[in-house]
């Protein structure tokens, strides 16, 4: 047996030579990169309203929650968030998770509790994909954005199932046919599951997320979770839903009883962040117009570019190596934009993922689509 | 087949019949609660240096990451954060995740690239254990605090293994037998994966844990995970380690690079708190002299208490009634204390868990241990 450090050399090395190898690039505050990378979409990560409510908190409560949330870490500011998310979602009840991540983990284990099959769609994200694996549940994976393919897995099974997917797809952009699948799962008494991570805040009225846009709120055979880390601008995660699965997590949930609640500050700036995010109908409507001016330009110059659903467009590059080049040569010119490639996407194809940001300015965008479309291969 | 909310609901009744139901109690900004319940060991949560650094960091950068610590989400402050986490563990390099438990997650996940067996101490944390699923590595539950046993599960597996505990157990706050296993675990190329949670800041010198109390720190077959919301009163959590083991981290970890990073100003008052906690030898004496002054008056009044390894005191009830009925009447009376009972307990006992705070003053806890003992069944 070799020691482990040279094992672990030597999937370092093969990681290198198949392209695979990550690097983290710190920025410095107030850099002036234009962000079309991120997914603080209504730009409100620096909204003076968010900024303030946190920096409240902090000086009321001090920095950390100190306990998990069922011991010293439930504050006013948690409960006063988990109602507001409730109702802008048109839900039961809602519960605050650290993460989206840690949120996703839970809901699925928790549904392991009522169903005994649960049908993933192909492209959802990795939290979802260990959720799966931490329920135990037996999975089946249903092919991308396919409701007739989830009726044919849903006819087939005789017990309850769970149907798992992403609103607005995290990689690509495209909205998952809501309307359709939740046809489909009330038809044979399965469970929904929607990730509305790049939804909320974006879609629906007042940016109520995805679920609501497909007309779903409140549902009683629907569960949302979604991050607050993103339209939100903060962090945490939350699951929403009929108020018995709710109590359910508060009781079974693993990574809801073991896990440190999150700040007081973030969750207070993540409040002031929904008051603003559902008035804030003009920033939809920007973002709306500049996705729709990216995917333009970008057809132009003889890209296959659909104009995107929420926040997130996808641009196909020609192969690994250019699209790395591709998104270097911008951040060289002081864009930020990201680059996917096999093994990290769903399909493996590599290409650009650009995102829609409130918070950068008009001129910053324009000069951004014109670096883009520059520096395209 | 009965609506899934029916069977939601059967199965919260059969909680409450058990005497499982979880309640979730907001506290007010200052409120008068003693706090002998929650990890602000060090009283760092509400630290003015901690409060200004993350105050600053909220001014320079807005409230979230707002990206992957791969895409947007790596700022100088989280670079600073690496460095001064891996100096002051004594290891090569440190990675930090938006919680400890999704950094258990990824370094359990993480080792099986190199090992193929897991032997994990039958009272590890939640997220040990659920990091063992993920995994997919075969597991075998080791007795408590028992190198002996490790000693024959390592000689009779022909592979490499690794060696899971916790330094300081979170539960009963006993403490492990680092330097016994590192011994079994050396001998027979093992690794070690210690979680430091309840022991950084309270243990060492300069309070660089259990593992450097134990003189591992440095050491290439040990790897240590931690929070960052424990003794350092932030959020967050970290492994170090050799820098190409954390590496490996940055290019596979799952919950490393599909998570949003965690909030600059959570990253900054935690940096502000790791200077705190390294000077702060005046506030573990006080720690330790409290920890004697609890358990003693509790075996004065009949009570099996040991004196704490750090800051957790584990106090047993006569039973899960008796203990629920004591933890009440404490908290009646202005003292948070956190109670156990099966199934949360790992050796099936009903108690009262303690922890010690260096931020409550020496009144409140005087007059604390009074309503404890007063309280007592
Ligand atoms: C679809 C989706 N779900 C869940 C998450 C995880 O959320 P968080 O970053 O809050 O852990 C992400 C991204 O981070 C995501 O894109
Ligand atoms: C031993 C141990 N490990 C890990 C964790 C998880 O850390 P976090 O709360 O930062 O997710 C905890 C408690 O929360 C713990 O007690």
């Amino acid at each position: 047996m070799t020691g482990w450090l040279e094992a672990i050399d030597r999937l370092a090395r093969e990681r290198a030579k198949a392209g695979l190898t990550r690097q983290l690039r710190p920025r410095a505050a107030g850099d002036s990169v234009v962000d079309l990378a991120g997914n603080d979409y209504l730009g409100l990560s620096v909204h003076p309203d968010v900024v303030a409510a946190a920096r409240d908190a902090l000086d009321a409560y001090g920095l950390g929650a100190t306990g998990s949330r069922l011991v010293r870490g439930t504050t006013e500011a948690h409960a006063d968030l988990e109602s507001a998310l409730a109702g802008w979602l048109g839900a039961d009840s809602a519960l605050v998770f650290s993460s989206g991540y840690l949120a996703n983990l839970a809901v699925v284990r928790a549904v392991g509790a009522v169903c005994d099959l649960v049908v993933s769609d192909a492209y959802n994200h990795a939290s979802l994909i260990d959720g799966c694996k931490i329920s135990g549940i037996p999975v089946k994976k249903a092919p991308h954005n396919d409701p007739a393919a989830v009726e044919t897995m849903l006819r087939d099974h005789p017990g309850r199932a769970a149907v798992i997917t992403e609103s607005v797809f995290s990689v690509d952009g495209d909205l998952a046919p809501l309307a359709e699948l939740h046809e489909v799962t009330s038809a044979h008494g399965a469970l929904l599951i929607v990730d509305d991570a790049h939804a909320l805040g974006l879609l629906g009225i007042e940016g109520a997320g995805g679920v609501a846009a497909a007309g779903l709120a409140g549902a009683t055979d629907v569960l949302v979770t979604a991050t607050l880390s993103k339209a939100l601008g903060g962090a945490g995660g939350v699951v929403a839903g009929p108020a018995a699965f709710i109590r359910h997590l508060v009781d079974t949930g693993r990574t809801f009883i073991y896990d440190t609640a999150p700040p007081p500050a973030v969750v207070a700036g993540v409040l002031a962040a929904v008051r603003v995010a559902r008035a804030a109908d003009d920033r939809r409507a920007e973002l709306a117009r500049r996705g729709a001016r990216i995917a333009e330009r970008l057809r132009e110059a003889g890209f296959d570019v659909r104009d995107p659903a929420a926040g997130v467009l996808s641009v196909p590059a020609p192969g690994p190596e250019a699209a790395v080049a591709w998104a270097a040569d911008c951040r060289d010119r002081g864009v930020a934009v990201g680059c996917f490639r096999p093994p990290s996407t769903p399909d493996g194809s590599s290409r650009l993922r650009l995102t829609l940001n409130a918070g950068v300015t008009e001129a910053d965008f324009a000069n951004a689509l014109k670096v883009i479309v520059e520096c395209a291969p």
